[in-house]
């Protein structure tokens, strides 16, 4: 297609989210696809939560389209239309990517959690053995959850005001790793007995948002991670810093997917 | 968003189609949206017969896609999906664009005719007093139709193997348009006591397709127009041109709408 952006014969992929303005995967992956000299493009699609399915089972009529990323707030609902998932998106409960197969069904995968975890790694903040608390336990919590559990979390303690969530993802920790008890609580606000604070909720996305909870002085040696990427610096963050924590936003859970997202679509990678 | 192609706030635009590679407005479009500095796409869309309602609701609930061109086969039952019509489109019974007004509803409007015709004047085909048979009576042919009687044609014969639609194209025209007699015939090879010889059945858009009709040897005063714009030179016009006809194909028809799409988007003109 020469240098055109786009011709007919482009195929799409998109990510599906809402808001959508923030996210940074269509300028990431249609980097990486013209890199490639790959005639294709991934789109924003903002889907509101009202008339989600037939918002997607629209996009995935289309012929053109050969695969979607999922993100806030449709990731566990998404898990729902496809017709079959990989062990780790059924552990989770929720789904980040799903593709066409040959057959014309879908499938679907979830990297969030392991994208975070490599994140972490690469910026020196240790997994193991570590007591764990972490806010928010929907799709992207779950995910988060389940492979701090896997990279070997000593404990995870999950807070959400959603309870039966919290305990329902507590629940499925304990079920498929014994070894790692996960519990839930309702103090928000409590770090201390901690070596990790892990903010899977939305709260510091929007502007005018303050910390997801009423936090005091954080102990130094308390590691914070937000997954929010976009601002990079959340409340929260800037909290952390201030008190002298080591602190990660999102952006590195979403650099180690990109890797995965290239697997999972297969496409060669950068 | 400096030279990125896409990003979380890019505003979408899509043509609707079943082929959709042929199209050329994705690359003519985003051309002009970019000469222009604005953060939007046309993208194709690969939309099949079989569940093209459910597709068009899902493309038309995502809330960063501000409209649709529509392509074959789709322009009449678009017509049934919008909340609103011009004057132009209602006479059509079909729509090639649609967008969203600022209360939500869904507006269409149809270019393809007066596209045509413009492309036509500009190429020296004269419209007016001229004896007009055309092949295809679909949602394309509609719009030709109604744009050549407004543009003053003496009579207009239609040829179409549903028999219904060419039926009651022709009655619309009689109805909007008393003065430019139009009629239906079963021959769709003849073209003794015609001036213009209009194509606007698909037939010569697959590899493998003849001609629309078994014709003869034209006379070279038979000016001869398909509105196919892929491939540039189909088995019908160059049948023509070896007749030693004034030949024209559907390409001037789709780079006189680029205004009018413009215009319709509310986009600055190029």
């Amino acid at each position: 297609m020469e240098n055109a952006i786009v011709d007919g014969s482009t195929r799409l992929f998109g990510i599906v989210g809402d808001p959508v303005t923030q996210v940074k995967t269509p300028q990431l992956m249609t980097a990486i696809f013209r890199a490639q000299g790959i005639n294709a493009l991934l789109l924003p699609f903002q889907v509101a939560q009202e008339g989600f399915e037939a918002a997607m089972r629209g996009l995935m009529s289309l012929r053109n389209l050969d695969g979607l990323v999922i993100t806030v707030p449709h990731k566990v609902r998404a898990c729902g239309l496809v017709d079959s998932l990989s062990p780790r998106a059924d552990q989770v409960g929720a789904i980040n990517v799903m593709r066409r197969l040959p057959d014309g069904t879908w499938y679907g995968d979830m990297f969030d959690g392991e994208g975070l975890v490599r994140g972490m790694q690469k910026q020196g903040f240790s997994i193991e053995g570590k007591r764990i608390k972490q806010l928010g336990a929907g799709g992207g919590g779950s995910a988060v959850a389940v492979a701090l559990a896997a990279a070997g979390a000593d404990t995870i303690t999950l807070c959400d005001p959603r309870q039966s969530l919290a305990q329902g993802l507590a629940s499925r920790i304990n079920r498929f790793y014994p070894r790692r008890p996960a519990g839930v609580t309702a103090d928000s606000a409590g770090t201390e007995g901690y070596d990790l604070l892990v903010n899977c909720s939305p709260v510091g996305m929007r502007p005018g948002d303050g910390m997801p909870a009423p936090f005091g002085e954080f102990d130094p040696s308390l590691g914070v991670v937000d997954i929010i990427m976009h601002p990079e610096e959340t409340p929260l963050l800037a909290h952390a810093r201030r008190c002298g924590c080591r602190a990660m936003n999102g952006k590195p859970m979403i650099e180690g997917q990109l890797e995965s997202f290239c697997n999972f679509f297969a496409i060669r990678q950068p």
